[in-house]
């Protein structure tokens, strides 16, 4: 009896799709107005989906407010209102897509976990775009 | 050929989160201000998920008139403007989580559906907490 | 140059619509389901609205984290798991329906504004229903 | 490291559920309202999501910009503002269920990606209703 | 001290844009795709905004199970899964634009309601479009 | 008999909250984390709403077209994936908070309208903090 329980939370990040080892004209060509040099952004809203078996003493397959503080010093702390190009260390050499900063999200949260405990990641850039990691 | 057909619903329910066999203490301890001996409530917004083969006769996996039907009566007329904890039988000893009552619609909406079609059953607690259960 | 700046917040609580100078048979006719004596409870989603003019020093209408620090301290600390009816001295006789609880909320949030601000209420009781109080 | 990524679109069309082999009065038994003969519609609301894994170049599993083309020739420009039944080759001799407009939106858009990718649709036939394809 | 109490509701329809007094070149050139001949169609969604003073005895502006009822007859009804051209008397001669519309869905709900009630209606025909008539 | 038109659109930018002509210390002080020098970012969401006389000849307010049409000149293609800061010569000498941000775009859209259309735009900054402003 596995249930997935699931937090939606929200940070603002400025960003630019880039690579340094690459051309000016190659970034340019590859990546288009994402690779403004003056960077854009995004109010990233999150879903950190947690999947267990229910603990028959509490009901709980984790304590939300276990949850909501791992979320909050992982995530929110590290990323909201920064520049994920030049304030996020997991950024320096990565160029920060929506795909490559789900994976790092659950890079980050998954240590955070007890290990019988499964996790997925989505992350919506806009409300039209979304990534979704599973973590295999 | 597997599709899956999804029906949003709806009820409105009090509920506190209490196992009577724990102190009031321990109670507290746990769940907080879900806790509240005066209960506290949600909307809490449900989608029934049901995979199955498209009927080439009809063109549908099942008939949605059919699946509403089902949905009001185990889950609508059981749970809409009540007390979970003190109105629904369910939850008589089963402390009322979001995690046991999605598994409790699960099970009482799985036996109304044909053997040959899957159910997942996914609960808004409130717009940001959320739980899925796909009956494995 | 009058801007309204507007900010969401939520709380959870329980209620049941009920007079106590009336009869449990007019309060049953009048109220119906929702006068359950076990309670019903909603996620109620609050939008505070604030007019005035833009400050020319700062941009802002008013300061968002002064607006969220009085709508937590005046709203969310007073309602949120609570049971309104019982918990909630202001419903203490004053039956707690979406139009009356906006009120409460208005008078509790206006005298924290500087004078010249204009205040709106608006409150969801369900996502399909909701009030909106403007002060006159 | 295979990571889902999602692309919302929508289309306006008109339909009516109705099979040409059956009579007037089966059409109306099976299908109800939604056999009316001079068609109701609907906003349909479209998620595509593509799995693969992340191109270590660009950081991509897909383009979106490619993507984003994609559902526009195969799907917004043909289905748009068309009577599914009249307009839409497609569903010549087949009922424009959201099950069958589903796996149809599928296979238009699958032989486009690269074969390594996997595809799922999801499609809202109302807020309320809605279908999953994932392809098998 | 007036609140306006809010119902949400909707309705499935085709309709094209048309004058039957007007050339099909000149219906083409003025109302683009609208205007096929096949029809198309939206999942309308409707919000019927009532603005009264609050009843002290009840605490309600309107009994929402009222509201509910006089829009279920006046608009569901008379709107949901219908060709609002070919279907519905209002538009006989009458172009079925979202403007026109809502102005006949005011038309229709605002004789039902006490004369010291205010009306407001808004139409979405897209989640993107959407139109908003207050009867004045 | 007026009505009022609504037209979703959207753009993605960076920005920071700041005075060039005030003290790091000063601008630390008021603007908070908002005042990251690195820049953070959003996805704003704009309702731009006209209101005027529904002509008797076509049925609209203003034809939607048109409207896109301005918005896409005047706020998208100047806004989507820049840096208001750096970017944008409006905000040359103008904090771009949200209130300042709305006037804005109001100041750019309303000299495209006929001048018997009245004009209010809504700025979602996040989901959760909004502006709006009726130019008045």
């Amino acid at each position: 009896m596995r249930v997935t329980v699931n937090r939606k939370a929200h940070f603002n990040a400025a960003h630019r799709l880039y690579r340094n080892d690459w051309s000016d004209k190659k970034n340019e060509a590859v990546f288009g107005k994402c690779n403004n040099p003056n960077f854009h952004g995004h109010n990233y809203e999150l879903i950190v989906s947690v999947t267990g078996a229910i603990d028959p003493e509490t009901g709980y397959v984790i304590d939300m407010k276990v949850l909501k503080d791992i979320i909050k010093s992982e995530v929110e702390d590290a990323f909201d209102h920064k520049n994920l190009n030049l304030d996020v260390p997991d950024f320096k050499d990565l160029n920060p897509t929506a795909e490559n900063i789900v994976v790092v999200i659950y890079n980050k949260i998954k240590p955070k976990l007890k290990a019988n405990l499964d996790l997925t990641i989505t992350l919506y850039e806009t409300p039209r775009n979304f990534v979704i990691y599973p973590g295999k």
